[in-house]
């Protein structure tokens, strides 16, 4: 018998993303996306789409550049936060303990091989809505917007990394999150990776930065409840001049349906809608795709585009993106 | 500091479905749901949807009469399954181990409050699709069949339970299930409730019965990505001629979009789509509703059909559905 | 061989509604139904769908009461209108020539055997948007609001009528309108009626009003892309507090997949999908159904709700709806 | 005032295609289209969508090359046809009249200046499904098959041509066919042309031959009612290991939902979804695209594929696609 999994993550909670154009990249999450504001604080808004249960789950942050503050992840309980933290005290990826932020309490903080800072987290606020979004179904976080893409709740993230084999055995091996698919070149390097704490089938992913750049960030993701919501939110950002960057197409990997834009700040922000597709197997065998496997593009044939290898964020300084 | 939660089922596995017309019964499964037949023993076929990992998910065993004959839990390690087994060693609620069936291996069986024999297990047997049967995505459990309504996975079952406040505590006590949302009499009652053990926001319900009989079914209900897929399977089941009992439409409790049939043997079944809705906060605060809020009917009005309260399987002499 | 039909009809082009609550109307269809205020005079504004290429395709009126004051069809070309006038001219339902109203020129008034109104024009002004409703795609009218329920394009009206026969003829005598579907009851009486002058399955349908009342109205209907759109709209109703009287459902007559509200004003209002679904042969035989069918109720076993057979605006003086 | 158009096309009909794959190609439209056989006659097979109304909408020929034989249009009364034959007689575009075929009466043929057959006929067959195709609904042609992409009616064609500006010319004048929209290059050459005789915003587009070939063929289209089953088509198309070419994406041109791929026989076939949009201005006054415009590709971004503008069928020897 092996030993048992760790179960102590409960789920992604939020991201904290600079933006070097704030009041633009704002009104884009608020009025192109259909989030909501929920707080203000320094430098920062924090926004919510529609059926997220915590006050926010993006952090905006006024900055020089783009990319990623911090992640952060909600932990099972009090117990499973305490015993992250003890786990991860004295690995050399420690940072230690903060009093939280607007909205969650007492936070251990850490850093990933590559650099990405991670908060991990129990106490949190339930999100209350003020009286015009109080929804008609008590079920329900908030009312629905009818606003722009009218994202509905955070899916995933993913991060860049310059060795995404030392990034899944930190989180395999600290945070407990399986490994549900990857791609292994035919070198034997791992070039992308797709983790989960949840049923969904990824909570996040990491794949390899092509720059050799450490701790870049390449999008977020919010969830919708059918294709047809994506294939709206192209409307919607075709309307708007986003920049569309590909989709909307069904992802090989995981069978996600994607759609990417960039918002104002140069952040790459993707509307996803994953089906009733679960992972329910609590040993789940990882999917492990090969080169000659991802040159065949997506699910129905469309090419990986040149620049979903090249951009992400920040940027980095003398590298033409695509 | 409260105590952790249990977290030793992984999932709902199968269900054993009684029938009295045990070949139109299996013709339905396949033609009109589009599942496929994975094994056959004694007087029983196994069928599956084109997603589900094990190698079926729905026991379909020919009867004198209709209902459940079981349903059953796979746990999420072999050492789960010891704890579960030995929680329940000498609760009065326990019936012993078995061998397993075709597809799984040891089996602990115990009854809830109201009789429902329940099997939980570990071992179990993924499904390896005939070449005519392997589909295009190495993800995917399953070719997409393009036939009938095209269900993708098990998603839950509805069970009828004369004291529902018992098997809630059962279900949460000796197996850790979390109750999402219920129904709460003015009397103080219970009439309904919504367990989970993932991050659907239910595994399965139970109702109470209102012709005060034990060990009665529900229904048990297939996902699809969509609510058109739904929309879509109505308009097969009227091809075929199947009495549609009512939806589509999108229920209060839960939000999920449905769609109520009877297969040939009188047992209901379920399609639906839940869309991206999940539980995912460890703490999850249930939902109660009251007799004044279940009297609004469904979502969007939708008054609940007389019979949904009325008609179970088996059914009981004497007995007008409606 | 017989004697070729009219094709002097070009589609129906807008509708006059009164209404009791005109600011709470105006509300419901610019910020509820997602229309655009495109004109104002006197008491009455000017609405729009997004799609819509004319001006107007909904005239809102200040009143008393609720109601439709008129409704316009626009003809195939200047001739056409005159020899619909010519047509007319002294049948006993023409009213004579009129200047037209803010966006449409000379006008030919008449009135069915009911007493409904109807104007009929060419000369129309297309819908020129301000810079702000500019769409991307210059093949649009206007830009996709993403507001509310979003509706595409007027698709058509129902009225009441006492005597749908005698209507029917007026309607494809004098402005060669094809019946595509009809009720007729057991007597031989003519409860419905739906009728074409173009690909679309019907432009108009009257139903029997059953308090024996002329003139009155029965419903208005936008059209959306897909039936997602519908059940996306009935969330926004919900939402909105919105009186949703009955759906979203398939119709069996037409197939058409619909939701019934009440504007604030009294009047119903639909949306609808029809699918890919036209009606393309020139000789179609229109579809009779029975009251036996009728009982039936809608395509997947929906009943009809009773208040479907009674409420019209405006409403008639001591008669209970429902 | 301008004379009134010839409304004397009542719609396209049929198409003959040819296919050196006979037998595969047969089972492509049976199994993956989901269509149905409804005749057989010499080195031909006739084949249906369920909603279409006349007994087949393609003719599928036993062939030593591929390509289209014949493209039928029905004209609107006995009359219209004899107008259209007495138009074109002398024309040099005349062929003459023939009995017609399997399905249809007497038949005027003629050829567009690039050398495609036209039939034109009044005199149909309505489809009558034999039993177990008989639908629940009695406005619909035949029962929903549940089977493959499920393909509902025939919406169009596109064929390639040297001279788009004659080709146009001759279906306006001759057929009376309006253009919608067209893409006219910096030289002012004519490369694509929308034209239509119903409310359909086309009912067959022509495209320049990059080759300089005459008389080949572009596509096929099968309308579908949803966006979401287009997507579900790809699925389908992908389990079958059916080539895909492009999509699915939204066309700039005509906003049509569109999904790409090759029968066995080389032909190239489209599903499309039109959502809600028609023409239903008499006087639609054409959108004219030009090169820089079309450079910008798909409505989302999609660029248009090199093989959408090399491969036509019958192939052209000595000429590599991509």
């Amino acid at each position: 018998m092996t030993d048992e999994p760790i179960y102590d993550i409960a789920h992604l909670a939020h991201l904290e993303l600079r933006t070097p154009t704030f009041e633009q990249s704002r009104r884009f999450f608020i009025d192109v996306m259909g989030m909501t504001q929920s707080g203000e604080k320094g430098d920062s808004v924090y926004l919510r789409a529609w059926d997220d249960y915590e006050r926010y789950t993006l952090k905006l942050t006024a900055s020089k550049t783009s990319g990623m503050a911090h992640v952060a992840f909600r932990t099972r309980s009090p117990q499973a936060l305490e015993r992250r933290a003890a786990a991860l005290k004295g690995s050399g990826f420690d940072v230690g303990w903060t009093d939280g932020d607007l909205g969650h309490g007492k936070t251990f903080v850490c850093k990933d091989p590559d650099g990405h800072v991670i908060e991990l987290y129990y106490e949190t606020e339930w999100y209350d809505p003020p009286p015009e979004l109080k929804p008609a179904l008590k079920n329900q976080a908030q009312r629905y917007p009818a606003r722009g893409c009218n994202v509905r709740r955070l899916d995933h993230f993913n991060g860049l990394a310059v060795d995404v084999k030392a990034c899944r055995e930190f989180f395999q091996n600290y945070l407990g999150f399986r490994l549900t698919e990857q791609i292994v070149m035919d070198d034997g390097t791992e070039a992308g990776m797709w983790l989960t704490a949840t049923n969904k089938t990824y909570d996040f992913a990491y794949t390899r930065d092509a720059t050799g750049t450490k701790g870049r960030f390449h999008h977020i993701t919010y969830a919708l409840d059918s294709r047809e919501d994506i294939l709206r939110a192209a409307d919607v950002f075709l309307e708007h001049g986003v920049f569309i960057e590909t989709g909307p197409h069904k992802h090989a990997i995981q069978q996600t349906f994607f759609l990417y834009v960039y918002e104002p700040g140069g952040n790459r922000v993707e509307v996803a809608c994953p089906g009733a597709r679960l992972i329910l197997a609590p040993d789940w065998k990882p999917i492990r795709w090969s080169e000659a496997e991802r040159k065949k593009g997506q699910a129905w044939g469309l090419q990986t585009i040149k620049s979903f290898h090249t951009h992400g964020t920040p940027p980095v300084p003398g590298i033409a993106e695509s």
